[in-house]
């Protein structure tokens, strides 16, 4: 059943409700580091790195804060095609759940055994079963967690939030990849929250750029994707319980080109000497680019989880 | 003309002292984050991350350090084949100094083209008047400010130190790479200064091993050194003027292999996701190393400069 108003819900979280979503996720995510990016001219820019983060990606924080809300701890499922996963069962099995996940059987193979590395079982289903599971809540086994959806997952994904506040008094620009919402809602709310007037600049690649459709429509619609290597963003349509908080939230997408996310991931290892997934490059490159605007701006890097024969491959060519 | 008496400068080294090198280096180098390395096994290791600082090493550290201690400001002059120059260049560019840097002729072309572009005056010499001028500190063109032995170096890199001990009370043991013994013996001198009993351990690539062959002599003698892709640390021989301190603040030292060095490097990428150079690197092998000993264990990783072709191909490799 989805929540009955996860907006609402979210609409009227204080800076208390972030504050201890924050303290939730502190024994499992780490407090990530703010860098400062040296080439970004007259505009100041700064690396969140959240792919510094345990399982490298922010998604341990979603997991983290998921897992410590549950009324009556017991069994978890989610369904995931993996990150989410991966961060939900780390922090489930810190606390002694058993967690169910149920994937889509298109699934890549490796962070599915990954996932079960952990500890979760996993369910494969065909796609649109998988989907129905996500949309309806129900599977039948469990205490289901929406891997974007959530209340707990958005104030969990808030601490970043505060983290940026805190350590950065003239921010005026953050750039957010843009995945499911979670992320970028989770930020602008826990800002907002602390008083903070900044603006949230979303990002999507040019291969899937539902939010730039959904703000063009007025409108969540299907948009059509082009797999790439870019696959921690990028799906087919924006949630339609996720709309309302985006509508008000975000301030502007940009949407990156691949040659400019290649080019981003090569200079974060090689200049920053961080290595970042597509989705995390991303931020980078939409926070060069002109369009960005801002002064003090910075680029979420959402996470490092790249296949390494890809990473190879970025870095081999000149 | 060598500084009179280094060894009995540091010990006399108190903790203020520490702390005023570190608010020299405030405004040109990054507090760096401490990151857990989740593969320690029983024991807890813990990245120090200088690959993340401007210019991808330590050794801006060492440069702000000694401009801002000039007496006189004015012309100032090193002999370096490349990152302590870059470092020296960038601090006294802000401050508007300009900066003469004496090479060897054999030093890689790419390095001094990199300091030239900071503003720096880049003269070569053959090797043997380089050695000269390092070794006498006269090149009769201005202040000269040693890479290595030189009391506002060392106490700049001690800044690490410092960040060390206020940022994990039970870290027991730090593994340093042994390059010129600037970096290790500024670290363990500020440990000691700031009260804490912590094991110090270099690391060497056993391509050069200076300091473990000065240790097993009893005095620093000459050794062999193969060429390799960590060039950051490995020189012939330990000088003279660095063996009083190191002999009486390192407490073991661990040679890793070329091999342990790449598969740190490849891990570090992977799993930390973290770009790190070989000599940063090695002090996570030897970390890892059954020799190294120690429950909290602190890795210096101490710069991110690597070769874009050779990690492509160390990432590349299954």
């Amino acid at each position: 059943m989805p929540a009955p108003d996860l907006a609402r819900t979210l609409f009227n979280a204080g800076l208390d409700d972030f504050e201890a979503a924050a303290a939730r996720v502190a024994g499992d995510a780490i407090r990530t580091p703010l860098v400062p990016w040296s080439r970004g001219g007259e505009r100041s820019i700064r690396l969140k790195c959240e792919n510094l983060q345990p399982l490298g990606s922010f998604k341990i924080r979603s997991g983290a804060s998921a897992v410590a809300t549950l009324a009556a701890p017991g069994s978890i499922v989610t369904a995931s095609a993996g990150n989410f996963a991966q961060g939900l069962t780390l922090a489930a099995r810190r606390r002694g759940l058993p967690v169910t996940v149920h994937a889509p059987d298109s699934a890549a193979g490796v962070k599915l055994e990954a996932v079960r590395a952990l500890g979760a079982t996993v369910v494969t289903h065909p796609f649109d079963r998988w989907w129905q599971i996500l949309e309806t809540r129900e599977s039948g086994d469990g205490t289901f967690v929406h891997p974007v959806a959530e209340p707990a997952v958005i104030l969990g994904n808030g601490s970043i939030g505060l983290e940026l506040a805190r350590d950065w008094p003239e921010l005026d620009t953050v750039v957010i990849p843009f995945g499911g919402g979670g992320l970028a809602t989770g930020i602008a709310l826990a800002l907002r929250a602390f008083g903070r007037d900044v603006r949230i600049v979303a990002c999507e690649v040019e291969t899937a750029a539902p939010l730039a459709a959904a703000f063009a429509a007025g409108a969540p619609v299907a948009v059509q994707r082009q797999p790439s290597f870019v696959d921690g963003i990028g799906s087919g349509r924006v949630l339609d319980e996720m709309w309302p908080l985006l509508a008000r939230l975000v301030d502007d997408v940009i949407v990156v080109s691949l040659a400019e996310t290649r080019a981003a991931v090569r200079a974060l290892a090689l200049e920053g000497h961080l290595v970042a997934e597509g989705a995390g490059a991303a931020a980078l490159a939409a926070a060069l680019s002109p369009r960005c605007g801002g002064r003090h701006v910075a680029a979420v890097v959402s996470g490092g989880n790249i296949d390494p024969a890809r990473l190879s491959e970025i870095l081999g060519g000149a």
